[in-house]
């Protein structure tokens, strides 16, 4: 499926902002020749790949820059194409002149993703692959990055490439049956048959349960803090954000993007769900409001129930929580101000398995991040599971399984061969749209206009 | 002066943000000896200067990236040290996970500008050459970019080692007649010595001078727009602010941050003061606030009267533009809502050699920007002229300068020749601080802490 592109494209591939450099890249037939135009230095056509030439790129008699410029050829490239990567001055105008006098000389700006699709288009990549490019960059955590250095690694893949290419055996033997109809003959084993697909559905089932984990992985884990007003929600969240901000400042220049109300426990993204009901309106589980909270706590993974002993009135809280059990999502009852407890409420609340901690003094909030980190048990991260952790691919996963099932009925029931191998091709065909061997243009479309450009 | 760093430091070199790659630098003896430790691929410590290579970066067995990493060996670098440039994916985490990496295994983070105050060190470059890679780095028009590519170059720095080599060797014949003091001979010829300090000087004032432009061609002409209340000031602006920004965004993939109040006419920034008197309150001109808005007008170089004769009486007028001569700065009389004059009003701005325009319709615009540019009269930008745009050199231009006129004093009035040598070699200091022949710690502290970090 390889398709050469005509045309070469060009694209800022780091942020924009302030940064000491800058990395502008080529793709396609003409990058190296369309640079060397404007390159003072070697010439770049005679250079060998993986090399790195410094010079100045020029506008006419104008210095543009001091760059290094470095070359890749092809096939031997991310692209697979001519790649030109050129390292200037991070100025925002040296950066728009350079991106300018390529375009001049019959570079195209890159559509987002369109180096990546390129990789793909040129067999670099399978399309599963390509989408963990995006994930990849968009990782924020251990086990998001892991997750998604797996799958562009080929994990994923591997493991569908085998449960196809044993499917595509089976779909030929049905589908010379059909060529063979008036015989009745059963080139395929019906028996062996049954028993792959009810292999293949071992392993799909494994995999779409997976990405129930693989999605809280990539995602986060969404938490809702609940409790009545003024408990000191905020400030427990803040406690928990708070240390947070301090771990990620401590690299000199680098600032993670901290997204306001995430915590990372050993490599596992908490997320904590945006309430009106954690900020402003603090009437969670409470009469008014209970709808609306409802609604949040359907999105969530993990309740954690916030009492302040000061305030609550301890049936009142053991009543809560009786409701909460109704929602059947994990809880965890947290009594803020332990240092405040009486010896009676101590052993009230006792009763009901709590974590005791003190927000304001920042005391049990780490025994908190563990106690949130065992009770979502994503303990087994470094296992070599396979995991799909994108929705497009579970859903392909589900129709494939569909199908299967019909393959299935169609072998223990008088089902004509052709039907048997239309569904077996209706599998083979969703599995195929997950590595990209069936595509379409709208699914290119859909998947790479979420990239950023340049990559 | 080379005094060659032992240890290596290590910082991201593009910035943070979202983007498909971030560019990780190390510099130092160990350099490529502390990324071998780490990549799995070729042997780095094998490998040529210049050359990329594929591979992954490894915490133990944990694969954090699939990284390119380029290689420039000692002396051939940047810094004159070995560098390693690992180009990765853009995600932080990613990139805090690499730092990290690098620092557990013997680098250290960099601070800010270490590795040009390094690149200075080991005489890569001087410093008005590394000063004028933070300008490089903050250029965001043509001719700011243009100045500090000339400067980054050595343009500046040629000239001076011209001026300071021929004074060196007169300083020289001085100190060597202060040897032979008691034979009362003269070694250096005073009448030459006297019109070698008068060359000088003419060099001296001339970039003294250029100061002015210089400054201005960096950091923007400042201008203030004045005019009664409710005239169209802001339309006005935006009316300006406006057509900058659409040509800005055309370029897929980059957004130059644009300043709010600047526009780029040919290459020259022109920077609207923020006066309260421009956006909010409007009694420029007027008794109140005259104070404050004077006070504006001496930052500026430039005034923009803008009248709107549907509101502005002309007599008045007329009154007001007397009073704006008295400030002695360059002005326009700017008459807006020129589709609605009467002939009468037509023919008496007239005599104002004024230029009508509609803000609103934005009829008049762009004749209005080229206007601002004869004014400012900065045509003779492509000329080869030398410029000085930094204040800390044009402040040692002036001591320099005050240093030689102590010695011409001294040539024409009996002045011992000790004294003689004295201001000779001060005024030598001087020029030395701003190539960086003479530096010292705080200076050169000042000048980097200025850079960011990675560069």
């Amino acid at each position: 499926m390889s398709i050469q592109a005509e045309d070469t494209i060009v694209a800022l591939a780091t942020p924009v902002g302030a940064g000491a450099i800058g990395v502008i890249r080529l793709s396609g037939p003409d990058a190296i020749k369309i640079t060397n135009k404007v390159f003072k230095g070697k010439d770049l056509e005679d250079q060998d790949s993986h090399t790195v030439h410094f010079g100045t790129i020029r506008d006419g008699d104008l210095i543009i820059d001091e760059v290094l410029v470095s070359l890749f050829v092809a096939p031997k490239s991310y692209t697979k194409e001519n790649i030109v990567e050129i390292s200037c001055h991070g100025s925002s105008y040296i950066i728009e002149s350079i991106i300018k006098l390529m375009i001049k000389n019959g570079a195209r700006g890159a559509k987002p993703g369109e180096f990546t699709l390129r990789a793909f288009l040129n067999g670099g990549l399978d399309l599963s692959q390509a989408e963990a490019v995006a994930d990849l960059i968009a990782s924020s955590s251990e086990t998001s990055h892991q997750l998604a250095m797996k799958q562009m690694r080929g994990g994923f893949s591997h493991e569908l490439k085998n449960l196809r290419d044993q499917l595509i055996h089976f779909a030929s033997m049905i589908e010379l049956e059909l060529d063979f109809s008036e015989e009745d003959v059963e080139f395929a084993n019906r028996d062996q048959l049954k028993q792959l697909i009810l292999d293949i559905q071992k392993v799909l089932d494994k995999l779409i349960i997976s990405f129930d984990q693989g999605n809280v992985l990539k995602n986060g884990v969404p938490v809702v803090i609940a409790g009545k007003p003024n408990v000191g929600k905020s400030t427990l969240l803040n406690a928990l954000l708070n240390e947070e901000r301090a771990i990620v400042s401590d690299i000199a220049g680098t600032t993670r993007d901290t997204i306001e109300d995430e915590i990372n426990v050993k490599g596992v993204i908490f997320r904590f769900i945006d309430t009106a009901g954690i900020r402003e309106t603090e009437d969670v589980i409470e009469a008014k409001g209970v709808e609306r909270t409802l609604e949040k706590i359907k999105q969530a993974r993990l309740l954690v129930y916030l009492s302040d002993p000061m305030q609550d009135d301890f049936a009142a809280v053991k009543e809560q929580l009786e409701e909460v059990r109704n929602y059947q999502i994990p809880y965890l009852l947290v009594v803020n101000k332990k240092d405040l407890l009486s010896r009676e409420q101590f052993d009230a609340y006792s009763a009901l398995d709590p974590l005791f901690i003190s927000a304001k003094n920042n005391d049990g909030v780490e025994e908190l991040k563990d106690r949130l980190l065992e009770i979502v048990n994503l303990a087994n991260l470094n296992s070599e599971d396979v995991m799909v952790s994108n929705i497009r691919h579970v859903e392909a996963l589900q129709k494939t399984s569909e199908a299967l099932i019909r393959v299935l009925y169609g072998i223990d029931n008088p089902v004509a061969s052709d039907f048997l191998a239309m569904d077996i091709r209706q599998s083979l065909y969703h599995l195929g749209e997950i590595t990209g061997e069936v595509t379409t243009d709208d699914l290119l479309d859909n998947i790479f206009s979420k990239f950023c450009i340049g990559k």
